[in-house]
């Protein structure tokens, strides 16, 4: 019987896992990842959203790593990874719609002042905002074109936002005007009210969100990050809510998860802060995608969402 | 040359409104409401939110009245009001987008439950939610498919919300289920996840958001009241968020505003209180809207937006 172990959620999250597992792949053998009795060789998959660096090493006759998230830096980190397993992301139809949502409604917490808004209230203060923006008149510009990117710019036009994007690689996406490369990053950012960050983290993309960047954009935009911490550097962020040249940011993620009750970003007043949850896929919907990938590969189908070494996501 | 009173924003608004109106009618006289320089005889239109009752019917030569806001019903609730002048709500098109976004907002809010992650926010607290919805699970319901609400229906489409509506008349609106009057009523509700009110202030629907209402909701429904404050009771909402029976709240009217800072509503951790924001076009678009309908009167073309005395909106 295939075995496939996981490091999702921690142990507690087993009898879970098995009960989704035995309704998509029944044949599979579903074990938590320090489970003493299963032998290595035995080990065909493995679910992981942070495998301690080393330990995949060890599985002799691994087929395929699945990542828990959209993200897998966390796996790739690894330097022992074996790099001829194919590497999944998590890339179930749910999650993009999640994502999506989440972006709808951080940009629009953003428009409407919504931080302002909740503390006033925890005031029991009565003050009347008048928004200066409406959706058309705030463009919004898309870093990363990708599952997430793609779909997160669909729904922003269904709100009335013009929406720009920014890629690698050349996108032609309907009613969005798509710039590419580090040459056409400064006109991207030129004419962007609100900046949402939906890059993998990699070697190239870490820190993109600093003073440099800020700088580019108009006075007072807006910053929504959901792709990873390390994009991002908090400082910066911190320096340009208090001075204006960004008027509020709404952060998903962070170097350190969970983020330390020290960290001065929980109590500014122009940061919505949120724990990482703008797209995890219910454990149901990750079951069911690795189920139907297992049975891709055993079929010899073509999988999606793989991991690119090369590239770095 | 003709005269308007504007009684919106109070006397400090008027060189604003000087301004804007000068660029859209530039014969037109525009005075603060309580100019005691202009005779009664001399004013041909109102523009205002809460004239004192009485004051308007002593205005011999009035040939319009214009509300400041999509609701006219602190104009209509005066028993002398001279119902032979034609009443014009507010509706310039920036009007229903901002209630759009306003809308999409709240009910993201409810779906993400983004009251709880502000708590939690609050308090420094690192806790992951794990969101029990996305959006093509999450039916929402609009009461009022007027121009807000058939706007609002169109938007949260967009989002993947499924969309059901219920109106006085039949509607036939792109992919909205509309169910109509008291017989359809407990349909259109047993199957809502997320309730936004958009119905006008009228008799037939005063009090409706009570503890009558939210039982024919599924169990853990949110709610979303943009309409008037006049539409619900607090204390059945308050009761009912505490129960679960309501999952949250987004509430932007009240019965009086500003809301009281004594209210308890303010710190409900399941509500969420703004101050009646959801969609005040500004004064430049309410200007360029009344200039217009002024034109258009003078041209002997048909009124948008009229009220209609018996309809009671
Ligand atoms: N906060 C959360 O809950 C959460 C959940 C899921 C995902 N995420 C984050 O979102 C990221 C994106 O996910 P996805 O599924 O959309 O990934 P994806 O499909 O791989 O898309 C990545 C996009 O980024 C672009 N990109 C990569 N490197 C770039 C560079 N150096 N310059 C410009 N563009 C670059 C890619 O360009 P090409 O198209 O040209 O290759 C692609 O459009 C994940 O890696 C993860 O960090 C966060
Ligand atoms: N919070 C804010 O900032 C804000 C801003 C603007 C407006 N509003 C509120 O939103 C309301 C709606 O504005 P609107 O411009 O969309 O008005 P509208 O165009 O007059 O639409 C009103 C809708 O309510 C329906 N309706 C009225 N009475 C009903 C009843 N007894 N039962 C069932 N349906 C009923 C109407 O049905 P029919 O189509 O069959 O006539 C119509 O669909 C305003 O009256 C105001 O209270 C709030």
């Amino acid at each position: 019987m295939p075995t496939i172990l996981v490091k999702s959620g921690g142990e507690a999250a087993m009898p879970e896992w098995q009960r989704y597992f035995a309704d998509y792949a029944p044949g599979l053998d579903v074990r938590w990842w320090d489970d003493a009795s299963v032998a290595p060789e035995a080990v065909d998959f493995v679910l992981a959203w942070d495998p301690e660096p080393g330990r995949i090493a060890t599985l002799p006759n691994l087929r395929a790593i699945f990542g828990a998230g959209a993200g897998v830096d966390l796996i790739t980190a690894d330097p022992a990874l074996p790099k001829h397993v194919p590497l999944m992301r998590m890339g179930p139809a749910g999650a993009t719609q999640r994502m999506g949502e989440f972006v709808c409604w951080a940009v629009l917490s953003l428009l409407k002042d919504a931080r302002r808004v909740a503390l006033n209230q925890a005031q029991a203060k009565w003050k009347f905002l008048d928004p200066e923006h409406t959706a058309p008149q705030a463009p919004v510009g898309i870093m990363g074109l990708g599952n997430m990117g793609s779909r997160a710019a669909a729904m922003l036009q269904g709100l009335g936002f013009p929406v720009r994007g920014w890629s690698r690689s050349r996108k032609d996406l309907p009613g969005v005007r798509c710039f590419v490369g580090a040459e056409e990053f400064d006109a991207f950012l030129s004419e962007t009210r609100i900046l949402v960050c939906l890059l993998p983290a990699t070697s190239e993309t870490r820190g993109i969100l600093s003073a440099p960047l800020f700088a580019k954009l108009p006075h007072g935009a807006g910053l929504v990050n959901v792709g990873r911490g390390s994009h991002q550097n908090l400082d910066d962020i911190m320096a340009a809510l208090d001075s204006g040249r960004l008027c509020g940011a709404v952060l998903d993620v962070f170097e350190t998860e969970p983020l330390p009750a020290e960290s001065p970003i929980w109590a500014h007043p122009r940061a919505i802060v949120t724990p990482h949850m703008a797209s995890l896929p219910s454990r149901r919907e990750r079951a069911e995608y690795v189920a139907q990938a297992i049975a891709d590969l055993a079929a010899g189908r073509p999988l999606a969402n793989l991991y690119d070494h090369a590239r770095g996501y």
